[in-house]
């Protein structure tokens, strides 16, 4: 839908003049009042509840249908029955309404029934140009309009945090956690079951937003992986993302024949999808939230170089484990800070980083401490930790944090450790935009989460693998392939590969064992020679292959393996024999293409041989994409440092594997039909030599066409 | 020291009846203040205030000195200058006290003079036979006795978990964190400098505490990682051990010059001595609180089959994951379980795991699935999830969880998730000992701790390998290396390694062309060719190594080899050429020994070839281990699926490898003077063929000897 339609989309669902609540109840034990209470609490603008009784609710007079409300109606929130929404939305259309939510449940959670429902439903919205949320919904807050229209019984603090939400129990999780937090939202919303509107709406939304600082996720499934990935890169160079999904166990992919298929489990084209569009994956419920206090409290670090100041040895030590362990690093401080603490603080102190401020740190000396690290040019950010001790004024140490911490444009956070003795520091911290921790480690993980999301706000994503002038005739060969009824492509599968600019060995179809014979002189060295039949898919288990055959037995091994055929099937169709260059050079990795059937084509990366298939040592990526997402693919695995050169040996050639593996993703996305594919091996050859070679490859074709 | 000394010394330390309190102060911002009120607070037994003011102190007579006291003195609590403590323990001693705490800071951790000021104290204290505990302390806590002797201003609630901690300031801490989260403590150790009792000490003691059910230790490093190693093993069997060791990034260990030395980080060898002896690892604090919460008010787990009750079904779905990443599982329900489920839910509840008894679920319909998965014999835990809903009566539910796991004798743990709306829910289970836990993910973590711990408790630790016949001449040879001022062994390496009954490969030193050509015939078919100098480490860069050399090549090649290491060094002493029968056949691995000062020998297995290095996959045990220790070395690499045989190859020979690791593991233990070893590669045959053979030995011995 074109951007202006969706800006106003914005507007109506979240910051509406008027609303209409159907089935709005007066019984309090009822969804329906739930919804008209909280909304009357926190709405401005007019609000028209319809009820087939048509009396008055909450003091507000009520109507027996929309249509009988007089004046426009910019949002109407439904909660009748399941059986009765689309008459309902029937009559929000007619009415003119153009953005509904449906709160009640009872549609495709319920199974096939649900699901016919649901489609009517949308049918009858799209019949009015209606947009829809959910159904089976908790509702949304915009707390900026201000407009609480769900039935949770917490209300949302106002702040600056955006959250959507797969899961409407969640929702209320989260709304009553963030208030013990202090964590504030400028838009909350429960997507129920994204019959229309759905994360991808959101994004764009959340992106528009000027109140949202950071945006939240929890997801169970992508409706569209393409959309989500362009809107989630659109997103991040202005704002943080970061996705909690749920689901990682599920099985996605249904069992594949291929290697790639088999060693890309259910979570590989998610885990892809968030990699690529610089997506902050929250691997727990606690990440989302410990890290959605840093960014949504605190400005962002300028790097990875952290000071710690603390009044006890131990939790610094634990700090800077946690700091490493992280990823982050302890900033050295420069002669300057160090002089300046020795001169002022208690020579018992320890003066390089972690600060050791000892555990009768009165607040002045902390803020000392916490001033003086703060102007050291090579600190980027500071962890506080306290420990309740015998002299420890909490508050006021607090208190002294968050002024410093406002006085400097880094990143403050604390980790003040304890219960009761601590709380009140805790709160006065909370109040002042200074995430607190319970401990070191949650504070470090968090700071890595920002300084990892400045990398991934900085990165330049290029551009994804250009078109491939020979596009029509590589899908002339699948299609001829596919009209035969093949399942596995012949030897014409290297031929596509050629037409995408991916170099193959020298190879011919010898019908004959003279013929073979003149190949192989043609070729000249030891060949490979294989059986081609469509009948036999695992040559080598047959006697179907040679390798390294020298010249003169060439004409021998021809009907050796076309006897082998014979024998093991004697109906084969026999279309010949292909007589191959023989690689011997390179090492040998693994390209490969599977498919998600909501996130899109693929692409897998490993070395080549047991290792791959033992050690699971490889990296995945959605196709198409750029030089730089195929050199990280390179870098991701394990086992890159055997492709740059150990034990004196030469670099491979990386920038012709990284060709290679942007042409792959171009023919994935280009070629739908193209279910699987395994280019096993790509021989690599050292840098400045003949690049990369696709030795073998293997194409699964989908059914029909 | 003897068991008796031992038990004696844990009664004067924790149940004393009369405590004299040195260095007792009237001022409250004092440490001897703080003491005194806390024991004064807690102990009905005697307790004598020592100050050289002699003034009544929180109405308690006070006394100038120890041997004004005319009653009996167990235990005494120092507070005083450290420059005074030696004094006050000479008195002490001649007091005839046999327990002395010393709270007071000064000592080693102020560096060389503080080192020197507590060496005086322990000498002092060795005289009279007193056991010390600290310097640098906060003190002790045992709440069965009862008696606070520290200066925490938090008062430990009673409870059965036993604490030691390196760091004071981490006392306080976790003291005011167990009162928020409701765990209670039996005896509570603040272990200050350790310069007397350490935390080996206090393992014994704590395994023989009835009151104690779990065991948590922070520490920074230990004093003797043997005595550790044993403590804890026998420990386990009884209680569970979790420790938190800070400082996983000091460089614990030196660079070295070998593979073995290389690989083992800093951290490698405390990563042994735990896993070895079945002590429960927590990587940060929150580990360690979350997972003593579980141990200390649940009954443990009869296995890892886990059943989630929940009213949602995103927590649901979390939890599921939480449980798979962890490495539960999800109980699969008997067809009973299901049908009384179906006929008793709403019927769009879900009646599988994870159960979903639906948003609007009142207590009772918890109580009803909950009953109901704990009855089933596929479950062996449950984790009840509980989301704020608009019908959800939040303390009521808690109350039922609590019943029901009353009822049972299997593991229930909760995650009730949310702020201020659950807080009443959360009061309830922890006053009931149901640990509660913010996020599904944190309680599937620590439900697999118990189940982890269950397995390390039952698991059969085995013999350690057994000891050599030969030890006395394979001193012999490396004496002589020593001797020589060796300090990379020559061949005789390969000798140490035959008396430890390692087969290397048929060998012989030759002088002459001839004599090698004759050693070259009788070990028959090709052989590698080494040349031997004490001055020509790396032979293979210098041209004096040849590998598959044929028998008619074996008089050039030692001309050339010799020639080779002439060229390089003139000097050099040329002891001969060594000729070696050539291994082929097997699959390479490496094993290695290096050493922790603190900790002791460790040995290192891995695969051989580039793969070792560049993945770091590789595993350590402390030496000397047993077998099983060895078959746990070998699985614990990822790659060990290679050695078990993969595309169609056979199995290596790992009873024979796991041979091999335990007689390195007794030599690594009898040679202290062999400081770095590497076997590598040895090879080992597949199975039922010649087991392992020692290709290559690399020994580096200390100086001196």
């Amino acid at each position: 839908m074109p951007e202006e339609s969706k800006v106003g989309m914005s507007d109506s669902l979240f910051s509406p003049r008027s609303v209409a609540v159907i089935g709005a109840s007066g019984h309090p034990e009822k969804v329906g009042y739930a919804l008209l209470f909280n909304i009357k609490k926190t709405f401005t603008g007019r609000i028209y509840p319809v009820n087939p009784a048509g009396e008055d609710i909450l003091g507000l007079p009520s109507f027996k249908s929309v249509s009988d409300i007089k004046g426009d109606v910019d949002l109407a929130v439904v909660a009748v029955p399941a059986s009765a929404v689309a008459v309902v939305i029937d009559e929000c259309g007619r009415k003119g309404i153009k953005a509904v939510i449906v709160i009640s449940a009872g549609f495709k959670e319920m199974g096939p029934q649900g699901l016919t429902a649901e489609e009517e439903v949308l049918m009858v919205a799209k019949k009015y140009g209606i947009r829809v949320l959910g159904p089976n919904c908790l509702g949304v807050i915009d707390t900026s309009t201000p407009i609480n229209a769900t039935f949770a019984s917490v209300a949302a603090r106002r702040g600056n945090v955006a959250f959507m939400s797969q899961s409407g129990a969640l929702c209320s999780a989260i709304l009553d956690w963030a208030g013990k937090e202090g964590l504030g939202f400028s838009k909350f919303v429960s997507l129920g079951n994204k019959a229309d509107l759905n994360e991808n709406d959101f994004l764009e939304m959340f992106e528009a937003d000027k109140n949202t600082r950071v945006v939240l996720a929890y997801l169970e499934g992508l409706i569209d992986g393409g959309a989500f990935m362009k809107n989630a890169r659109s997103l991040i160079k202005k704002k943080p993302l970061i996705v909690l999904k749920a689901g990682r166990t599920e099985s996605g992919m249904k069992a594949a024949a291929s290697h790639t298929g088999a060693l890309a489990g259910a979570d590989a084209a998610y885990e892809a999808a968030f990699r690529q569009s610089g997506v902050l994956r929250a691997d727990t419920e606690e990440e989302l939230f410990a890290w959605s206090k840093a960014f949504s409290m605190q400005p962002m670090p300028k790097g990875g170089k952290v000071a710690v100041v603390t009044n006890a040895g131990g939790p610094g030590i634990l700090a800077t484990d946690a700091l490493e362990t992280a990823g982050l690093s302890l900033a050295s401080f420069s002669a300057e800070t160090i002089n300046r603490l020795q001169k002022n603080l208690p020579p018992a102190a320890n003066f390089h980083n972690p600060v050791d401020v000892l555990g009768d740190a009165a607040p002045e000396r902390y803020r000392f401490a916490l001033d003086t690290v703060l102007k050291d040019e090579g600190v980027d950010a500071v962890i506080v930790i306290l420990t309740p001790q015998m002299m420890t004024k909490v508050e006021e140490t607090a208190k002294q944090v968050s002024e410093a911490a406002s006085k400097s444009k880094k990143t403050v956070i604390a980790s003040f450790m304890g219960g009761a003795l601590i709380a009140p520091g805790e709160t006065y911290l909370r109040e002042h935009q200074i995430p607190n921790y319970e401990f070191p480690s949650t504070a470090a993980k968090s700071l890595m989460a920002m300084v990892k999301y400045d990398m991934l706000r900085r990165r330049e994503p290029g551009k994804p693998a250009p078109a491939c002038q020979n596009k029509d005739k590589a899908e002339k060969i699948i299609s001829a392939c596919r009209k035969r009824g093949d399942v596995v492509m012949g030897p014409e599968a290297f031929d596509v590969l050629s037409l995408y600019g991916i170099e193959t060995p020298k190879m011919k179809l010898a019908q004959t064992a003279a013929e073979a014979k003149k190949m192989a002189d043609s070729i000249g060295g030891p060949v490979v020679m294989k059986i081609v039949s469509p009948e036999i898919i695992h040559k080598s288990d047959v006697g179907g292959v040679a390798v390294n055959v020298s010249l003169d037995r060439v004409e021998d091994t021809f009907d050796r393996i076309v006897l082998n055929a014979r024998n093991y099937l004697p109906s084969a169709q026999v279309q010949g024999v292909l007589v191959q260059e023989m690689i011997q050079e390179g090492k040998e990795v693994i390209v490969g293409v599977s498919r998600d059937p909501h996130v899109g084509p693929l692409v897998m990366f490993g070395l080549g041989g047991t290792y791959v298939e033992v050690l699971k040592d490889v990296s995945f990526r959605i196709a198409p994409f750029s030089e730089s997402d195929a050199r990280d693919m390179v870098d991701e695995i394990r086992g890159s440092r055997i492709l740059k050169g150990v034990r004196g040996e030469p670099p491979s050639d990386i920038d012709a594997l990284v060709d290679v593996l942007t042409k792959i993703s171009r023919l994935a996305s280009d070629f739908p039909q193209v279910l699987e594919l395994d280019v096993n091996p790509v021989k690599v050859f050292p840098a400045g030599g003949r690049g990369c070679v696709a030795v073998d490859v293997r194409v699964i074709l989908a059914q029909g066409g």
